[in-house]
């Protein structure tokens, strides 16, 4: 990066706050996406670490100017790439942009974009009030989380990043600050706020969000209802929507994989018998409620089919099934080419599933089916075959999406586009679709600085 | 209107769906929007009824080729004259369109935009389902309700028409159509959905929309709670919100508009005691949750100084208490100059009712308090007044606005902005964000034919 960029960056942040060694920027040249489909980094490099919107203005400013791209990082636990710099440019990181506010009384949050997911989760409990979603990762950072309109497991209850931003401040490529929506639950005043949530970043980097937040739930449970096969647990799933309960979290698992991630952790999957598994996670706002919901989901589950459910009585018991069941991740992950995003109608899981065990089975590999049955939304882990190429393991993935499109499924429920899913991207939008978007990223950023690349063909 | 147009749109759309009747024409002319502030239509129109978004992606395709202005005609339930079309136009009305199918499984409803939300409920009802939210009036159709992100008294609980729009198909203005999202709880991959939720039909004309639904509540109970004073009730409302309770609807109304509302009606208004009122509705999956939700509102609104609340415990008592509540309106209209569509801070609305207050003294008029105060949304009505000019209710009306942003407030929480908030647009968004929209609607719509003169400056 040239010299005279660099002191100009100096200037606006100040010394010690613009990185260029080598060692240092390692860790800025990464996220969390799956190694062998990450995209290469480059090393030339600048990473600025500002302390308020008008610092990110002026870099923008410089940026535009001099025609430098920009990528722009918070927590780097993303999964398709989005923020690692394949270009030649600055990296904005957000992390010293930390400042969080909680409202009680209009049950808000007004955090910058650097303040993680844990911090927030903590600052609401600590004003008596709640975070409902689990995005991500808690060091996810808020602006990231806005910005990829982030899922995570409970989104069938609590919904998505986008149910809980009322207020955004962003800064434009050209250096504009724009102040959108406040602390007010019905806003039809502006037009672009939802423009900027899930657009990755692309259009603007999100300096501040403005969150509602839910009073606490004050009763939790998790039971496991096995199952003899796949077909009988899958079609219970909507069933349990139906009756009016909407669980926290609905999860599926199978026998093989989530025994592996016991054994994993050096511990026993509490279920002796059955194949399939749906974890149902319940919380509500008292004990009672709690209860009924149990004793009705017992109930619809063995009028369809299952085996005995299994009821997690102490904390103790449901955090052990519960850690069980999100060490699956880093139980498989050493052995992953790519972790996929897809969703499909709920109605279409089991199809789905099958179809995955056909191509696995044709592509002699495996992958796992386990996901967020209650939302549609799965996560097939395809896993490293000896001798394999990366465009034979592109074959599959075509094949993969291709078996998500027939069933009206898509190719990200909740991870984004990023870098990595954009080749994919043509079978899913029409070019009408594309075009459109092409030249809305032309409004906002006329010479494609802010994260080129990224979300648009 | 030219006859050769007249001609080709025949052609179009079949002749028995073309109207050019100086009569028939009449009731295409305008909406619910007050009439001293309601938009002068013009008669120059020609009104249209397609069957098909093919249809209707050919008769934009004239207009565009044309440059002909299309005024869209959803249920003419708006009350900011989005639909009336006051330049030579053609009058686009989806009352054809209103084929509508639920799919059980997957819990969602595919609804035509001509289709009514009172046929929307229906239809969910008869599945065993049900739509949640109440945005309006129940011959406004979906496409409307779409397009204006509409609201409702139920918001609070469940949500404004975004939170639950998972698809759309939409014929932009140079008459591609698009198909946008699918059943699907998470996704991600398309960033234009919500361009398309609130921009009131300026960026394409909806045509269906996939819709999610919820399961049936079972139970139901409405609670009314007096106090003595404004203040002592709208500092109760946040304590409500925060104890864990969501209800339905969360209302306030004051003695002397409800009692003038109940008198309209030739009934009583049961609470003796109290100038300010509470108004609680519940409803949950089943009676046990609603009877302790009562208990708790009971127990915080009477620690919070209220007098003894009030139970409907009848359906019957029920009904009167919302009969009374949404008479209001009917009762003030044939006096009301304008509705006005504020929205504050939940945390600010005792001070907004104390300054509207303030300006109905210094105006010598009435500006009766009430609204969603669970979600910060008022709708002050302006009386008419004698003697008065529009340029002195429009003095009054900024004022109006200026003490809503003072307060962190907005001008639309759910009516839009249509054509006559356009005039006090600019105190709310800035320049950029102006000129950002303005930009956007370019693309959509190069030859600016539809709906002109609404949303943009």
């Amino acid at each position: 990066m040239n010299e005279n960029i660099i002191n100009e960056l100096k200037k606006i942040v100040g010394e010690d706050w613009v990185v260029t060694k080598k060692e240092v920027l390692q860790g800025y040249l990464l996220d969390e996406t799956a190694e062998p489909v990450r995209p290469k980094p480059t090393e030339d490099v600048v990473v600025v670490k500002p302390k308020s919107a008008q610092e990110i203005a002026e870099i923008l400013k410089l940026a535009n100017r001099e025609k430098i791209p920009v990528f722009t990082r918070g927590g780097g636990t993303g999964l398709v790439g989005g923020c690692i710099p394949t270009q030649s440019s600055i990296v904005i990181s957000m992390e010293r942009m930390d400042k969080i506010e909680v409202d009680k009384e209009n049950l808000m949050a007004v955090a910058e974009a650097g303040v993680t997911l844990g911090t927030l989760i903590e600052k609401a409990e600590e004003a008596g009030l709640f975070f409902p979603a689990h995005p991500g990762d808690e060091g996810a950072h808020i602006g990231g989380l806005v910005a990829c309109n982030a899922g995570g497991a409970r989104a069938v209850k609590t919904g998505v990043m986008r149910n809980y931003v009322v207020g955004l401040e962003v800064v434009t490529p050209t250096g504009e600050i724009l102040n959108i929506g406040g602390k007010l639950i019905k806003n039809n005043t502006s037009k672009l706020l939802h423009l900027f949530i899930g657009t990755e970043g692309i259009l603007g980097i999100i300096t501040k969000a403005i969150i509602r937040l839910s009073p606490q739930y004050k009763a939790t449970a998790t039971m496991v209802v096995p199952f003899k096969d796949r077909h009988t647990a899958v079609k219970t799933a909507p069933k349990i929507l139906q009756s009016g309960i909407i669980p926290l979290g609905l999860e599926y698992v199978e026998k093989e994989l989530i025994e592996t991630s016991a054994k994993h952790l050096g511990m026993e999957w509490p279920c002796k018998e059955g194949n399939a598994f749906l974890i149902v996670i319940l919380a509500e706002f008292d004990e009672e409620t709690v209860y009924s919901e149990l004793e009705k989901i017992s109930e619809i589950c063995t009028k369809n089919g299952s085996l005995e459910p299994l009821l997690a009585e102490t904390s103790e018991e449901q955090n052990k099934i519960l850690k069980i069941r999100s060490e699956i991740y880093i139980a498989l992950k050493p052995n992953t080419i790519d972790i996929l995003d897809i969703v499909v109608p709920i109605s279409k899981v089991g199809e789905f599933m099958d179809e995955m065990d056909r191509l696995a089975k044709k592509y002699d590999t495996y992958i796992p089916a386990y996901g967020h049955i209650g939302d549609g939304n799965l996560h097939p882990h395809v896993m490293r075959k000896e001798g394999w190429t990366m465009e034979q393991y592109k074959e599959l993935k075509k094949e993969i999406y291709n078996a998500a499109k027939k069933l009206g499924g898509t190719l990200t429920g909740e991870h984004g586009i990023g870098a990595i899913r954009l080749e994919n991207l043509r079978a899913f939008l029409s070019d009408e679709e594309i075009e459109l978007m092409r030249k809305i990223k032309k409004i906002f950023d006329p010479n494609n600085i802010l994260n080129p690349g990224r979300v648009i063909l």
